[in-house]
């Protein structure tokens, strides 16, 4: 019945050389697990009234969002960060999703919510919940990258774990209307160009939109992975920038004006803009270049089970559309081979490689290496650092390097 | 800047119909928003530190699994069901999946969890989970659904709400390896035809599982949207039987056994076949036959806005692959419009579909009929009972209808 010869005896060998699980050794393991059966089946577990809305089990507790607490001056204008090296597939789910508030994640009652649209349109509106819930809806798989995200390495190899060089993302599907239905509505008149988003939030924050932008993929979106939108990601109404930076996708979504240019405000301006080596500034880099990062073995997640078959895996991501090709190397770069991808492919959504090889033990440096659909390469951090200087924390999309030693530690470190 | 024009008419007609949201009226509104504006302004939220894993806003606290307590003698053996009035997308978010449970969700540590085979293999194999972990991993959406979904229906409208009527199923993204692997890494005998997968709970479920879908698509998964398994699915290990019942998807998995023949267990016996009006029984009625359901509007979801355009909206599946057409009607089946299906459409997973329409506020029947990837159209509960009388609970897929009156209060009726 074994299809598969090759793989089979991979995994045989891995079986015999690690933990002692191959032939002959279920009946030494029997008696043992007799016993583990008659624990169970005492163990009534709980009812369905328990739990009206479940919660991880309590092994789970070490699978969390975490901050820095050097990183930034008060909680309530701070980051903390996704646990990816705890997670599989493409889904972020809702309770671990990183966030990143300027004034607290506060809570709407979406009875009161209202969204206004002001400016260059026919026609100024303002709009309750139950009237955005009337517009013809839609349903996408999009990442969201803090521009910030891996940030803190554009001057070498400084946080240990990818949820904190990497966890500034996330991947769930939305459910919104787009953007263009709201504008369209109003109608936007001829100079009408730039749109400024507001939220509802402490610190009113406010970006610029170019109007092509706005009415191509943005949605006013209300529902993450099929319940309602979080309290710390916008609840009950955000921004979806497709592809944009995070600082985009304003959360708590209150008001959209319409105008003849950009408004140049501060998290365009001082923030959010790239200072490069002459003193000029990069502004407007909205879109998230091809990114990836090895998540299993990572520093957080080391090798335990010993030499022998080892899955690798990891995610990749580009702003401009899918990812059709992850590369891996397990010697700093000498050898790349091509990663398998399992999972939906969809179009500035999140993707999950997986590199599964046998190791021998010795030391390891691994990287990826993510290709998107437009042909682009992630480069590394070196090829980004020479263009762009090392002044500023935003859009580092340089490939990553984790160092495994004999033991199966896993370390951040840099080559060149 | 108005590219649709059709569309953009129709919701202005609508805002000039209903709440009153139109041209003129911002001014007038913009005074309580500054107001409004004021409060939010006050209002400085939660930091990052605040909620390690994040749970739904308080004023989301309506959303929840319920049970039906006359339905079962005990909450430990019982079912609650999904708010599927509540959730848009075709992802389930994991707090919110349906239980079904026949001896209490329990809590097994994956430290000390095994999964064994035995039977007609070459080798018998114990796994601890570290070993599953080093088998090549995949990612699905998969739909699960309980064979006895809708059951009550087979003799005519009896539960007020798409939640307790089609509740009973869940879709979300699982990440395992293929069973398989297992199967190889055991070496199955060649009179090795069955599987008989267990489960480490109280009621130590049993299923029978033909070899052919065993080495086809079945996953052993042990993560479901991204993290692990809630303890309510089976964590730390459950068999993932994509388009077939539930009850086939064996949580806490422990043991799979190879035999030559099925092993006709309570669960595939006395429950879960059908009994015929000639006293015969269906048997291995396993797949999950195309369905669909209008979840909005629906008993739990009345029309609140009055007349002016409405979104109607619901979920589609087959067992048998995807789901390329919905047909909806609004008049009792006169007259059938294509729905607008938004959203990956994946094998054996839900499908999001709807249709906007222009409420004039007169009563509505309201169905909807799903077409699979195979040509089979969902037939009507009285095709069904023609054929399979109404003895059973199991395996009802007919075509569901709710009478809107003209306050937009839904509720559960059949019509011939």
């Amino acid at each position: 019945m074994a299809k598969d010869t090759t793989r089979r005896g991979f995994i045989k060998a891995g079986f015999a050389a690690g933990a002692g699980l191959a032939a002959g050794q279920a009946a030494a393991a029997s008696d043992p697990l007799i016993t583990e059966v008659q624990e169970w089946k005492q163990q009534l577990g709980f009812g369905v009234d328990e739990r009206p809305y479940g919660i991880p089990s309590e092994f789970q507790k070490h699978v969390k969002r975490r901050s820095v607490p050097w990183l930034t001056a008060d909680p309530i204008s701070s980051i903390n960060f996704t646990p990816l090296h705890e997670l599989d597939g493409i889904i972020t789910p809702n309770g671990l999703c990183f966030e990143r508030h300027h004034g607290g994640a506060a809570e709407y009652d979406p009875a009161s919510h209202r969204l206004m649209i002001n400016g260059l349109v026919d026609k100024e509106l303002v709009f309750t919940m139950e009237d955005i819930m009337r517009f013809p809806r839609e349903n996408h798989v999009y990442f969201l990258e803090c521009a910030a995200n891996t940030g803190m390495e554009w001057r070498g190899a400084q946080l240990n774990g990818c949820q904190f060089t990497h966890g500034m993302i996330h991947n769930v599907m939305y459910t919104g209307i787009p953007l263009r239905l709201i504008l369209e509505e109003a109608g936007v008149k001829a100079d009408g160009k730039w749109l400024l988003a507001e939220g509802a939030d402490a610190s009113g924050m406010t970006r610029s939109i170019p109007m092509e932008k706005a009415l191509d993929d943005c949605l006013v979106a209300f529902k993450m992975n099929g319940e309602a939108l979080r309290p710390e990601q916008g609840f009950p109404l955000r921004l979806v920038v497709p592809g944009w930076e995070g600082n985009m996708w304003i959360k708590w979504l209150r008001r959209l004006e319409v105008g003849d240019k950009p408004w140049h405000h501060r998290e365009e301006t001082s923030k959010y803009t790239d200072l490069l080596d002459d003193g000029r500034a990069r502004r407007f880099t909205w879109v998230m270049d091809a990114k990836s990062v090895i998540t299993n073995p990572s520093p957080q997640a080391p090798i335990t089970h010993g030499p022998g078959p080892t899955v690798l895996t990891g995610v990749a991501w580009s702003g401009h559309g899918t990812i059709p090709q992850v590369d891996v190397t397990t010697d700093g770069g000498k050898n790349w081979h091509k990663a398998r991808i399992s999972g939906p492919s969809l179009d500035k959504s999140m993707h999950r490689f997986y590199y599964e090889f046998d190791w021998d033990g010795s030391e390891l440096l691994l990287q990826s290496r993510a290709h998107d659909s437009t042909g682009y390469v992630q480069p590394t951090k070196d090829e980004l650092r020479a263009v762009r200087g090392t002044n500023s924390i935003y859009h580092n999309n340089g490939i990553q390097t984790w160092y495994v030693n004999k033991e199966g530690v896993v370390e951040n470190v840099e080559i060149s």
